[in-house]
């Protein structure tokens, strides 16, 4: 049964959830998720209303247009999404390939709301891989002589394949700022680390050498500043001293696996909202 | 700054989201927290609805009575809260004594909603504690032969104290239908296992029996059905083949006092709903 | 570097560790790992002993023989293993290969210390991505007509391999008691529910319909009793009241593939030691 | 029953485990726990053993002076404990009195092998809680000004009580060096955040601002650079977009009581070694 979902941060004030509801109602919607949330300190109204478009009387493709006074009666920031249309998502790897065959099987198990459309590596290890699962592969090596050269191919790749979201799926490479600002909120990245614990590279080798009891891995979307951006899922498994780097490694892809593929499916679920470097999840 | 609060479940249909929340915008209500949950299986809505009372144009004492025909047009079942009133709470406990202990800490910090207003035990053990906490204590003792006689003693001693919930912390009687119908989903108990594995008498030493990895700890509603009420909320700490029954004792009391002491708080805080011997928790 | 492995189990006397140790010492042998446990209760002591070949005296093919005696001695249950050998495994599935999956790949990442030298399925849905990986694959449909004789063929395909271990990656048949006897404590199963609660088909519709706050995912040895062989692993997430069983499935794929695989890599480092129905696991 | 404890580290090499537990063997001791890890990067060797003294041939005074020569011949740092033997311990405190207070009433259900002789404080807030458990309470403010006079104070007083181990149980004030260095490895403290994130103050507050998704305790020795000694334990709670810097707190306070009394158990019981700024925990 197809959904329509809209998601909302505004300023808070009194009478936005009875105005958005009774949008909903007077055209005939059933709604079937609706969460909010008020954050007190920034005095800002956040929402997700999901209902079905069974009997809706405002056509499918006028939604967003009918919305749209209301939207900004109330200076609403707000995105609109159909649930039966499946996004495009980009993947980018580089060598350590677990987080991507992660996905590519869960992709075909539907576990989320998404088409992997390709794959961009700067290594070409993952190449045999991702094409066994019917997927395009592009190599594109990256140094930083040719750094903008090469992100002007991806853009180019990304528009072409109409790509909403980026997956960082253990991408060894930084992004430049021109880059990432084409896609706010639109790239996710998997570190291997509790942030901010751990920031920049090795961090299984940093978790080792401070002798810590638990290990964590981070997704969150990327921003200029690297592995600092709005953090949308933490988990964490238990270490002890018998613990060789090799097993932080092992134990860590689990986790990393896990982390990163919630992201993706909350964010393609539309799910998450984002304000002053944080995330509003609607898990 | 006092919030008055609904927790309301009614079978799902379109417009209830609007009417509840224009009930409260029409008389100048400012939501601070509205949660909602759809159950489709049973065609059931749940809302919890909090919002400030500065301004509000019913006056307190009326806002049921007002609120009451919406409710009746939905067919809700509802009740309303004022967050600025302190219920009172019993505890019934029995000789092990760290989740009673670990409540009257928290009482004095605050930590959930409510007055602890007596404590009753069918030992002596924990009158010394529960006096230097200023909290009144009654030793009843309860024998098959004077089970029922007892009972009448206590439903005396919590009509006179106004008592709202009842703890079971670690209480080791089981009460008759008769006394659990008067306090309908008013009763928690914490049981020391991850129920529904090993409910009846020590779990502890069922779990080491079988040499599982995890032990649990739930607290639950109770209902005429032993150790089978709607399950508030678990946690879990990993054990090991070094564990002895002792260490799984002295680790789980750590659980007991966690979960028990969280199905307090929500409960307090008016975040749970019952239905089909199920929580709903708006945590 | 080559190592050697001994498992023991023996009752509990003075002077054991001592004359172990002393026997590789004497032998010029360097211990890498040496871990013990005693059962106070059933009187039992359980070693691994791991220690380094370079420079050992005996050699490597008369090590068992030579220890033969101190065993007999001590009256020890005893297996010794040469760490440099990767021993064959045969993997066993149905129709979710999300466990299947994950081994497949994780035999590739050197995750665990042996070969996936088949995988048998009573459906044909796995072979292509089995063959995808190199694995010989072989359907072997089974109906309670044909079981023993269908296991029979299993067996020819068992022993013709070598096979040191079976795993079950949800594999929905049930084996006899023959085939059980055949390979004591060399079958590991993935039960999807934190065992001993949901024992049986559809542990998932049963934690649902039970309404608990957790779900879990067990690996243990099979016996023939089912799910109720030793527990190797056990590993839990959190739900809420939003989680439908289509969500309870999807987190808990997640659990299996970890909580199967973990017990796997332990088996085949030779870390798990069996008693009364219960492990000891030299993690 | 009576055992002895020997925590041994040393640089490995062939035959220490068979040259110990043949001493043990000698003189008619029965091992009761043995654990020994390698630290192959920095070749060093530990172990953990405890014995029981029933029958065993070397008088208990004696133990130590007799097991000397083979201490110096594998150059080893060591020490023996007699287990029945309950230390002395000392708590710091501020106003923060959670941690406190769950370890004095985990004192009084021998959750761990110590004494509390007595609390010490900057702060008056904790006397009478103190007192009603009959443990002498002395109130020392510090300033900076007055610092290395108290300190002088406090180290009488820890002398008198024959203190073997001081927790600091949030005590919200910094050792000098010279303090420190009187009682190396012998001061636990809890901080409030997963080390080595959000060191310093308000570690909620940085927690909070970062928008973590999940928050963490960590308890250590005390060493002279601010929240960096060797850790002990560690663990962690979810929180979510919904959760108040008010709610992290108190979610928090659990934590907090766990993995410090945890690492207050584990130190009593002799299970804890250091090295390299880390712990090897045999727990």
């Amino acid at each position: 049964m197809p959904t329509a979902t809209l998601l909302i941060s505004c300023p808070d004030k009194k009478g936005i959830t009875a105005a958005i509801t009774d949008f909903v109602y007077r055209n005939n919607g059933n709604i079937e998720h609706a969460d909010q949330h008020i954050d007190k300190e920034f005095n800002t109204f956040f929402m997700r209303l999901e209902w079905s478009l069974k009997g809706f009387f405002i056509p499918t493709k006028s939604i967003a247009k009918r919305f749209s006074p209301l939207a900004k009666k109330f200076g609403m920031s707000w995105n609109f999404f159909l649930t039966q249309k499946k996004p495009n998502v980009a993947i980018f790897t580089s060598h350590a390939l677990h987080c991507l065959h992660d996905l590519l099987l869960k992709s075909t198990q539907n576990y989320f709301n998404g088409n992997i459309a390709l794959v961009i590596s700067n290594h070409k290890k993952a190449k045999d891989l991702v094409r066994s699962f019917g997927v395009p592969f592009y190599y594109l090596p990256k140094q930083s002589l040719n750094k903008e050269g090469t992100e002007r191919k991806e853009l180019t790749l990304l528009k072409r394949h109409a790509i909403e979201l980026i997956i960082l799926a253990r991408y060894s490479q930084i992004f430049t700022k021109n880059f990432v600002d084409e896609f706010p909120n639109k790239i996710i990245n998997i570190h291997h680390s509790f942030l901010p614990a751990f920031k920049g590279s090795d961090p299984y080798r940093q978790a080792y050498a401070h002798g810590v009891k638990i290990i964590g891995a981070t997704s969150h979307y990327v921003t200029e500043e690297l592995d600092a951006g709005p953090i949308i899922e933490q988990d964490i498994v238990r270490i002890n001293h018998r613990s060789s780097l090799q097993d932080l490694k092992k134990e860590g892809q689990e986790l990393e696996r896990i982390v990163l593929s919630r992201a993706v499916r909350w964010h393609l679920e539309r799910k998450i909202l984002t304000y002053n470097n944080k995330t509003v999840v609607f898990e």
